[in-house]
């Protein structure tokens, strides 16, 4: 019988060096193993895009005529086809003639927004944010990398902003948006990118009706997990467009999904809504990038998909694959970690990451470890701006890809690893 | 038997009125008709679009596994894939690991150069094109009104540079980049749009050979109708990208090109080659915009065209469908035109346009009545920067999409109203 695990305060010098020295042993011997696992990327595993398989002799046998009339090979169509707008929009919470389907990544669109608002301005502004010599974005922490990268490479200042597990630090967000330099930030409101928190309804609210300093603010509203459901309890995201229009901010808001990871990750649809303003005036800035997106693509999720219905039952299907390689993370973390109050993480009940904070000043050491143990993490400090976690503290771990079995073995390296260097900071300090 | 035309300024006052009694008679009958006839953009007719229809039902089978292993369905790959890069290197005439593939549009890479070069500056040059408070691209007119509205979107200075038969009058432009502010030209080489002359090899070798005062200066080279023949002559045209290394300018141009108007208008693939360093900032560029392109579309392709022959097999069939079209305009305009000193236009050799070149002053009005007799044409102007025809004279003839017996009524209809203002303005003058 084992003895329930203590918190590493409560072990002597010598306990300490004790539990060091077996953890040492259990990492050589894990090294020895030659293991080679990536858990560094939010892809979805094989057996996922196979769940889209028959999408993949689509739209076939000459289907190409839209409900419209439309020829869908041909030129045109810089919104989307209607059967498409209507299919997502109550996934965006937004009337279909509010909803733009391009080509196939949201990141895309969220760069093409920055660059169309950097160069040309936004509705309500005055003029092309460009010309100010000092724009700031809010970055709620920890946060999705390649939101950052998009700041740093624009040089858009990034001001980190706590998550408290309602949504960021709205005191804080409400606090720096009276600097009028302060144009928008970055929301992954529903299962969050990757902490795993969905946005309550009175953090939408006040993001909604907050008094910002900049009249051109923009909420930049990455849904990218709202149909990525793990768990029945399904939690309710209060619908942002309606909140702002409510409150008096119509244009604030622009909500931005996939289907990247609901069908195929490199082929899927980009999504965008908002006001009928910024609609009309995303369109006629990418109407002289394009002259319309893949809407042979379009029918090919509009056969396959077909409905909310077909959405829901098909994203029951990933959960199924991917639900069981969460609970192998939180099996395994909390196996080892249970006690020693050396780590906290999260327990997601949807999307794609699972969110584990180490001991303050050891997280760049946990991936060291785990790198040389074959275990490929993303690299401590990707969740914050300018990849600098001042905590040193917190990672991101992406379960979905490898398979259960690796995923299970990576998650007990993570967690040796995690425990490793939490005993040899204590031990060194 | 018909006497054969005659100069109008041959003709006497009284016989310039009975022609124009007779024309109008005839106009008359013509806007009797009702016709709805559209020649306004360079769009494939379905039939060409069927050509392809083997392509809607593929990759298929779970066929998505690339050559270097890579599952096409996922993220990644930001370059294309090597089969598709290898597939297209010959037509770009660049080595494929110098060539990109991206989605389903080139003038949206064109409009990405433009930004990233906007934003972030391009190899070679001092930062920043947006920091400068004046910059200008020379423009070939006549040319494509997509390229003119990507300037005026962007605020870039436009400067007409006259078409000669060999491409741009290289004496002007020449002498127009010794400024500055001068940062690039838009070309397209082989086939203009809509002048459908190809670039000769003295031209090439001038623009590669230049001395720009703009270190940064780039040759925006959309050689869209590179593949585009409708006859066997087939001009060479010349490689730019050697052209450039040889020069010593090998970061000067960057090709584009597309699949569009190959296999589907609306789903088909752009490219993009250049030199090493320009292609490592493109992607240094893009790779913050997307995580890769839809490899789905580009094994699709690989599958449907397969190789250099392949594509020249498939293009053999679209020339079948178009070429009649380009001789029913041919027939049309001689027809009606020849001897009468009152119009020129183009026997294109390949390409999507013919250009009709009417009397000094009536293009407006050609396209009026044009109008007025349900032929609908691109508005005049609109192949010169800002909309801006000083001879109002240029009009660009689409004949691809309608159907044969359309184009040829069409085009019977424009000759008749270019002969009619043509007369009506002698007559006034």
């Amino acid at each position: 019988m084992t003895a329930s695990p203590s918190p590493l305060s409560d072990l002597s010098q010598e306990a300490l060096s004790d539990l060091r020295r077996s953890l040492r042993e259990e990492y050589e011997a894990l090294k020895g193993r030659g293991l080679k696992l990536d858990m560094t990327r939010g892809k979805p595993a094989p057996e996922q895009l196979d769940l889209a398989a028959e999408m993949l002799a689509l739209p076939g046998n000459r289907d190409t005529t839209a409900e419209d009339g439309t020829d869908a090979r041909n030129y045109g169509n810089l919104q989307g086809l209607s059967e498409t707008r209507a299919l997502f929009a109550p996934v965006l919470g937004a009337p279909a003639d509010q909803v733009v389907v391009a080509n196939n990544s949201s990141l895309a669109l969220m760069h093409d927004t920055l660059v169309y608002a950097l160069l040309k301005g936004v509705p309500g502004g005055k003029g092309p944010w460009s010309k100010d010599t000092d724009i700031a974005f809010l970055c709620p922490v920890p946060g999705y990398d390649r939101h950052f990268t998009l700041c740093e490479g624009f040089g858009i200042r990034m001001i980190p902003i706590e998550m408290t597990g309602e949504g960021p630090d709205m005191d804080a967000v409400e606090a720096a948006v009276a600097d009028p330099a302060v144009k928008g930030i970055w929301c992954v409101p529903q299962y969050s990118n990757p902490s795993g928190e969905t946005y309550s309804e009175a953090t939408v609210k006040r993001l909604a009706a907050m008094k910002t300093a900049a009249p051109d603010f923009r909420l930049m509203w990455d849904n990218a997990y709202v149909v990525h459901h793990l768990t029945d309890s399904r939690p309710q995201l209060a619908n942002i467009l309606d909140a702002c229009a409510e409150a008096g901010h119509p244009d604030r808001a622009i909500v931005f999904a996939s289907t990247s990871k609901v069908t195929i990750a490199g082929a899927g649809l980009a999504l965008l809504a908002s006001s009928p303003a910024n609609v009309r005036w995303y369109l006629a800035q990418a109407g002289r990038r394009s002259i319309g997106p893949d809407k042979l693509n379009q029918l090919r999720h509009v056969r396959f998909l077909r409905d909310a219905a077909g959405i829901d039952a098909h994203m029951d299907q990933h959960r199924a694959l991917i639900g069981p390689k969460f609970a192998a993370v939180e099996q395994a973390f909390s196996a080892r970690l249970d006690g020693r109050d050396v780590a906290r993480w999260s327990r997601p009940e949807g999307g794609y990451f699972v969110t584990l904070d180490v001991t303050d000043g050891t997280a760049g050491q946990v991936v060291s470890l785990a790198k040389e143990a074959g275990i490929a993490l993303t690299p401590a400090g990707a969740t914050h701006p300018y990849g600098r976690d001042p905590h040193d503290r917190t990672l991101r771990i992406a379960p979905t890809f490898p398979k259960l079995e690796e995923v299970r073995l990576a998650a007990e390296g993570v967690a040796l690893c995690t425990l490793l260097a939490a005993v040899e900071k204590r031990i060194g300090a």
